[in-house]
C-alpha cells in the first residue's frame, strides 16, 4: 500500500509549464517599479506561479511540518548533544517554546510536529502526529538505517501529510526536523547521491570539536563502505543511509510537488530529504525553493552541486524549519507584491524613457 | 534653530554600553538551541539590546519613513525614468500601491511619506508630511545641491520625525526614499566621503544603458570637481553633493540613534544618508543595521569600505525602503525569539555534553 502510494505520487509530479513564463513576466514588469528591481522576490513569485500552473495564482495557507526521529548512529558519539534531547525538544515544540514555534507564530505559519521515529514513548500529547516507524534507525556505520519497506512507509507518511495539507488549502509548504545526530545520515546521503567525499559534506552539527569532527568523517566513511551494495537505487540509498525524519521530509516534498505547492526547504537535513525526493522524481526540483545556506560546513558545496542558489545566508544552523519559516514569510511578501502592487497604467506612473 | 537642534542631537548620540554584552549573550545561550545556531538573528537581538541599553529590551513600534525629493542633476539625463515619476510615485505610495506599501502592510510597519523637496505642487493630500525645503536641488554637476542652511533644515526635519517616532513608542526604525536620479548624488557622496573613484560607486540606477552609465560617471566626476572646495566638512559635503531626501534620511537616523532606536538602513541611497549621519556623529554606527546589499553596482564596495556586512542579498534595487521592510520583519523575528523561546532549564532540555 505504501509502495503503491509512493509510485502513484511519483507519477503525479510533472515539470512545470514554462509556456506561462511570458505572461507571469509581463505582469511583474507592469508593476510600478523598474523591471527586475525586486530581484529574488520576483523569482519567488515566478516559481510560485509556475508551481501552481497559473499566471495569477491563488494565495493559500502556509504550513511547516517538523519531522522528528532518532538515529542509531548517535551511539558512535557524533553529536555534541545526548540523544534524549530529541524527545525533550519534541515536547518543547509541543509547548510552543522552540525557535520554530516563535517563527511560525511570527509569520502566521501552521506548524505540525510529527513523530517519525523518536526513541522514546511519547504518549499521545495534544498536537503530536504519530507516524512512528520505530524507535530510531539502526546504526548506519554497521549496516542499513532501515529496510526499504520502512523507507517506503516513512515516505508514504510524508505524502499523506502533504495530501492533507493540499486538501486544507495549503499552497506554500515548508520542511523542518528534529533529531539528534541527523547531520550524520544527511552527510552520508549527500556523499552517496552527489559523489562527494565525506570530509566535503561533514560539519560540526550542533557543535562538535575538531577531534569529534574527524571521528564523524570516519563514521560516515564506514557507513558508505558498509552500505555500498545497498545504494544502487534512490530508495535503496535513502533506506541504507537516511533517517525516518529525512524520509518523512522526502515524502512530504514529493506529495507537495504532486499537489503543485511551492515547497520551501529548510537547511542541511531538509536538503538531504529534498535531494532524495529529486532522485526519486527529478521534476520535484521545479517545486522547490532552498531557503538558506546553513552555517553547517558542506551545505554550500552541496547546494552548488545541486545547482541551486539559496535565498538567505544568515549563518543559521539550528534546523527545525527555522530557515524555511523566514523564507516562507519572504515568499508571502513576494506573492503580496505580485497581487497588490499598482500597475503603471492603473497608477498613472510614467515608464522608462526610450 | 535647525542648527541648534542638529548640534543638540549630535551631542545626544553616545556609543552603546558594551558592558551589557555578557548578560545579553548569556540569555541568548540559555535559549533552547545550540549556542550561536541562530546566526545573524542573534546578532540582530544583540544590536537591538545594546541600542536600547538593556539586557532585556522592550519591543515597541516599527516605522519606516520614506523621504521624497527631486534632483537638479536629473537635467543631465542620468536616469532611465523622467523626473515626473517622483511626484507620481509619491501619489502611488499615498494610494497604497507601491512596493513599500505592500511590504509595510505585510510586516505591520507604520509607513510615513515625507515631501522633502519634490519638484511639484503636491497639495495637501492625506498622509503626506510636508517638509519641503524647495522644489528640487540644484544641479550638482554645476555647483552645490543646496546651501548648508538648507541641509541643516532637511536634517532637522528628519530629526523631528525621529523624535515624534520615539514619543510614539517606535523602537525599530527604517529608512526609505523616492527621488528620480538620486543614485547620482548618492554615488557622489560615497566618492567624497570614502575617497572612492566615481566609476567604483556608480551603477545603472533604475536601468540606464552602457552609454548613459559612462555619462553618469562623467557627471559625478564633474560634481566632485566643481564642489571640491565645499567638501571640507561632513555638513558641507552633504550640502554640496546630497539631496533633500538624503539629508532627511541622515537626520532621521541621527534622531533615531539619539533616541536609542535600532535603525534599519535600506539600500544604496539610504546608505548615503547613513554615511552622512556617521560622519556627523560616528557613534551613530552602533545603532545601524544594513538591511541588504543592493544590486546597484558599487553598493557592495561601499558597504565593505564602511566595514559593514549587510543582512540580505536579494538583488533588490528599488529603494523606497523595501529592503528595510524585509529586514525589519526579520529583526522583529529575532526579538521575538529572544523574548519568547524557552530556556534550557525551563523546558527541561539537556545541554551539550562536556
Amino acid at each position: 500500500m505504501n509502495d503503491m502510494l509512493l509510485q502513484q505520487t511519483l507519477a503525479r509530479i510533472k515539470p512545470v509549464d514554462r509556456s506561462l513564463v511570458p505572461a507571469i513576466q509581463a505582469h511583474l514588469d507592469d508593476l510600478t517599479k523598474p523591471p527586475g528591481s525586486l530581484g529574488r522576490l520576483e523569482e519567488l513569485a515566478m516559481r510560485y506561479a509556475l508551481a501552481q500552473g497559473a499566471a495569477r495564482p491563488r494565495r493559500g495557507g502556509r504550513q511547516i511540518v517538523c519531522f522528528a526521529g532518532d538515529h542509531g548512529v548517535a551511539a558512535e558519539g557524533v553529536s555534541a548533544f545526548p540523544a534524549e534531547v530529541t524527545p525533550q525538544m519534541v515536547f518543547n515544540m509541543l509547548a510552543g517554546g522552540a525557535a520554530i514555534n516563535v517563527l511560525c507564530r511570527h509569520a502566521g505559519i501552521d506548524l505540525r510536529i510529527v513523530d517519525m521515529g523518536v526513541n522514546a514513548d511519547l504518549g499521545t500529547p495534544a498536537g503530536l502526529r504519530d507516524c512512528k516507524v520505530r524507535k530510531g534507525t539502526d546504526n548506519i556505520a554497521a549496516g542499513p538505517a532501515m529496510s526499504e519497506a520502512e523507507a517506503a512507509r516513512a515516505l508514504a507518511a510524508g505524502i499523506r501529510l502533504a495530501d492533507e495539507a493540499a486538501a486544507a488549502g495549503v499552497t506554500l509548504a515548508g520542511t523542518g526536523e528534529m533529531g539528534i545526530a541527523n547531520t550524520t545520515p544527511s552527510a552520508a546521503l549527500f556523499a552517496a547521491y552527489l559523489g562527494l567525499a565525506p570530509e566535503a559534506v561533514t560539519g560540526r552539527g550542533t557543535g562538535v570539536d575538531d577531534q569529534r569532527l574527524a571521528h564523524k568523517v570516519a563514521v560516515i566513511g564506514r557507513a558508505l563502505a558498509v552500505n555500498r551494495g545497498r545504494c544502487a537505487t534512490p530508495l535503496g540509498t535513502l533506506a541504507a543511509l537516511g533517517g525516518f525524519e529525512i524520509a518523512g521530509i522526502a515524502g512530504y516534498i514529493l506529495g507537495a510537488a504532486a499537489a503543485r505547492m511551492l515547497v520551501v526547504v529548510d537547511g542541511f537535513i531538509s536538503t538531504a530529504g529534498a535531494l532524495a525526493a529529486c532522485r526519486l522524481a527529478p521534476a520535484t526540483m521545479d517545486y522547490l525553493v532552498f531557503s538558506h545556506q546553513s552555517d553547517e560546513q558542506g551545505h554550500a558545496g552541496v547546494l552548488c552541486a545541486m545547482g541551486v542558489d539559496p535565498l538567505l545566508k544568515l549563518q543559521l544552523r539550528l534546523g527545525e524549519g527555522t530557515g524555511a519559516a523566514l523564507a516562507i514569510q519572504m515568499a508571502e511578501a513576494a506573492l503580496k507584491l505580485y497581487d497588490e502592487m499598482a500597475t503603471f497604467s492603473s497608477a498613472g506612473v510614467s515608464g522608462a524613457e526610450e
